[in-house]
């Protein structure tokens, strides 16, 4: 990594990136970014379950050969961490998705681009010299969202991630308290010329969640009509349910990605690493499992590997690493991860992410591994 | 909802109208609307019950046609939310339960009518434009308790709430400590005229508690004595325990309100929600219940629904918005818990009230619903 | 209770009084009152354990003579409410133990007066007008011991505690950080004249705790040999153990104070109401069970009922009342505390002291109650 | 223990010790000695763990010839309280290691020598008068590994404790952000003429981790080789996992020390006395199991006696006195956690170490024990 004069010393950690990025991000995009739904217990949630769960170390194990490499939906990444879709990049930094693109090539990070991106699919594309996904909203005007998919297609996307867990925009209190707005020269450009839902306003005492924005939401034939839509593999994300994994299956989803939107939809939705195992339970080993949502150490990644996952996303952290120093953070994000994922192998003796197992979870009752 | 210029900026929640009414409502109000009983525990553990619960996230289900619309008592409700009783509204502002009642109805919420309401009855009942429901002390003198049956029949009030967990005043610290006293002109105006208790003061070492208060107390007879002698429905407010919850059953009760009076009687009494639900297996489909008791969310409500209520009391929430912005600020208050309830039951694929049910809270080791 | 210019406005809880008696009392007295051994987790415990049990409340229920009135070793009390043993107390108040005595007996308590008091035991007993009850440490010279136990029968003591559970000086570091030392005029008079021991100081190398203090301790033997040796009914107090309750039964005790000491002998004893069911279980309805240690409130007092204690004591909150208002602050924490009882039986549906039992206690799971 | 002016009044307990040590010890080096890995969780875990266990207080026990005394490996060691190994000591204490054999052995304590003491291994042994045990790293150069094991031996010390859980250094965020060095003038003596590693630096891409590092690291087959290379008794220290400690015995050493690095190797590794049992139950009677982490009470070395080690380590507090008080120090800080130690065995009827059994810790729902 070239070292970067913007980076603060002692900026170590994921953690004192979050500090570095916030005074440098004022508190209109900082609402934005780090903000969740209501009371953001999600949000707390997803860290604490991470902190609470141990790890079994293991000593003196022949490490030679020792390496991170894993293989996705017909990828072979050197390692199991990819950038989650963030919105309006250009918020933090004026470069936006372009800079992220470059700094998470640099670490072979796929990254999965935003629908809702500050800069045209097609130019990240031209930026990025890793493979990259597309993240996808289902519009209410289906052509609209076709056109996306093909163009997504053409510039070389090499999956679709379908978030499905949006189908009303969740409650931002801190955003609202903030009167948080994008600004003027920030748009969603990807959208451009999308035509304007045409619902009628609620009238006296109708619902204004439950009209307008419901009827034209998502439901499960549209995700069985885009499979087949598409040759781009196609991933669910923000499944958080082991019915709604099953339903996923019989769609014929290519992966899913468990996730509760970062803690900014529904609030009380469980840590997104207390579902995993059950949704891995339901899945078996039909589709890859991913998971977003607190990851900030290694040590995440590896437990979230143990517990069923193929790989991680990170979001905010990507962010705010693009804060405080554009690729060159994001880059550094990543290869912190990747740094502490790698020492967590080791002091656990997984060679292989296919030796990232259950046993690695400490437990007090546990029979003996053999 | 009219825009008022009372609601400061960046009151989005139930939580912030908690904070603006605190400097408006002075110490002395406060310390009687916010204040518990002894170390108010419940009043703290109401909450944080209700915040440990989590809920099973569900995507892409087809919510054409949702509704959050609840039949109670003979009374087809917009929603499941019910404007708790709360004493002397002129407190905190000077329209009192007048103001209340408008906000109320503004969002079709039932309002329950305090016996110790500041403004009478009867004038309240003009006010209001949707159905009312009377809550009622049962009186040392059980002749003036029935003339006040009487009114709150003639005045056209739905239903009869009494109120039953406060044989002996809670022991209300804060108060105390705060000095507080009802100003001279705010007076329990619906029971002027009544006779005062006629019972000898405590001799010495004799107990000023169980002496006098309680001699006079209502019984189980005459509940079964009031329900034969009103044409109302009779619901009992206060209800912890299964074991009443059936002798309440046998008395001809048509509802149940589980409470614990806001943390207000005795204190340690577990969390309303926590409660629930064992009420809940004791009475099965024979009446409907309710909850009061910590509800400051949409998911809240959805969350004591899931548990076996047909319907929810929000008390001081309603009095911050009272304090804030008199009619309109209740009705906001009462307009956010709907949306935040409306986000809630599409988050987690509720269609009606009906679908919410028992999978909507997430357990770690649930078997699949189907 | 004479009004007391003494007592600030709002002092209506315990709480109250601990936070009113710590500047009155000087950092000297209150490390010796107020702390504990080591880092004081039991004496958090204490109050934590009694603060995490929920009660079950009952409504409607016909309370016409209700009373406080328990049994107890021969005495007929008002309330199960004593005050604990609590040496020095004119480290807090010059008139000592005998302001305490008068405040008890102004409530009917029955204090319990300790070896290590600052006024004779014999003044103690012609100032109160309430049943006594002594507490004996079993010193190295037995013969003295015995006189200090014929003294207390002529005197009129109604009944002996031995304090077993301080075979060493707990590690009081607070006391030792404060440079706690009791002033030249306050003394253990009781002890005037008693032989000093005569155990050689510890060899090089060889401990300073088993050596001396140890060899001298009272063990089982003693106590079978006091309750042969006088006509009063004997107690242990500080059982924490079921088999050590079990062997005080053999010695022929006539009652057991579940207690740690008030946390100020070896931290990370269990809360006492935490061992209390063990103990209780162990001991049936052989001897009456007495609980001291954390009790604030009086849902603590209901709780310790619930859980088998026959009656409890009350130590810190009596010499705080003492330190803010003499006799009148003793004999009104004990008011406040009594009343909070009758409160909890109120609400919670208890007629009578033998009502109280385990189903009081709330329990998620429990069957129902008949 | 002689006075020194050096340690501050009210310096009574291990904790007193972190405190006055730390503004003595400087921002640098205190990075260092406190510092663990990434959110230093392990470290608060190794305390909150202890604190956690709660003991059964036991009463009126002859306690005639109580001792302290322990057998282990050969040598009859006063207590079981030893010296963990610690690296640099004159970073705190200009006499470093020396000051800390000279504390130890004044209270009979085993000091265990780090390979990176700043002293050498002989001059340590020169000064010390209690025996010494060494501990060792396992160098890529596996010929002067062998040669400091023979100085070892020929200085007469009585073991060989080999550190196996630091295959990579951990992830010392906080010694990152101060920026920590060693001075210029403290260095690992021990390691003079040591080759360097000849590990080409990675490529592009490849893991700096991985490559080099691990490359060179001890396994299994290094420790056996280890245990017939030398007549010492080999420990392991660092065992975490129940399959290790069984593979260690295979391996045929004398001991294993259940360790996490004090928290310095990788974060979220369960606190060492909760990974004890289950050591305890795959290890038997066949080798004493030491522990270290998290040692601050006499009370925490009862704890890890009951749940199965036969002797405990104490690190940090050690480096605390060293720092404040040099020999003086550390024997004060030895001395108070064996007087603390003794008085938790008389409060809980323990006459020997072989009394401290599992029933010394408080359950809930044990049997009775007889």
């Amino acid at each position: 990594m070239t070292p970067s004069q913007d980076i603060p010393p002692g900026t170590v950690s994921l953690a004192d990136y979050e500090a570095a990025a916030r005074p440098r991000m004022g508190e209109n995009a900082w609402a934005y970014v780090a903000g969740g739904s209501a009371d953001e217990l999600t949000i707390r949630w997803n860290r604490e379950a991470f902190d609470r769960i141990r790890l079994e170390g293991r000593v003196l194990r022949d490490m030679t050969g020792a390496t991170t490499q894993v293989e996705l939906l017909g990828l072979t990444l050197p390692h199991p961490i990819l950038m989650a879709p963030i919105a309006f990049q250009r918020l933090v930094h004026p470069e936006g998705e372009i800079a992220a693109a470059i700094g998470a090539a640099a670490l072979g990070a796929t990254m999965v681009v935003s629908t809702l991106a500050s800069v045209s699919l097609e130019d990240i594309a031209r930026a990025a010299t890793a493979p990259l996904w597309f993240q996808l909203y289902m519009h209410y005007d289906r052509g609209f969202t076709h056109t996306l998919v093909q163009r997504a297609e053409a510039a070389g996307y090499r999956a679709l991630v379908v978030t499905v867990d949006a189908s009303v925009s969740g409650l931002r209190n801190r955003q609202q308290r903030a009167g948080f707005r994008l600004p003027d020269d920030i748009t969603a450009v990807n959208l451009d010329g999308m035509p304007r839902p045409t619902v009628p306003p609620p009238g006296p005492g109708e619902s204004p969640i439950f009209r307008g924005l419901l009827e034209g939401a998502a439901t499960w034939r549209d995700i069985a009509d885009l499979v087949s839509a598409t040759r781009l593999p196609v991933l669910l994300k923000g499944i958080m349910s082991p019915d709604d994994a099953r339903a996923a299956l019989d769609c014929g989803v290519a992966g899913l990605i468990v996730s509760n939107h970062g803690g900014r939809t529904l609030d009380t939705l469980p840590a997104s690493i207390e579902v995993l195992p059950r949704i891995a339970d339901a899945v078996g080993d039909r589709v890859p499992l991913l998971l977003d949502g607190g990851i900030r150490r290694g040590t995440d990644v590896l437990k979230a590997l143990a517990l069923g996952a193929r790989a991680v996303l990170v979001g905010r952290p990507c962010a705010y690493g693009l804060t405080v120093a554009g690729a060159t953070g994001v880059a550094h994000v990543l290869s912190i991860l990747r740094a502490e994922f790698e020492m967590a192998m080791a002091l656990t003796g997984c060679l292989t992410v296919a030796d990232i197992e259950r046993p690695v979870i400490w437990s007090d009752d546990r029979p003996p591994r053999s």
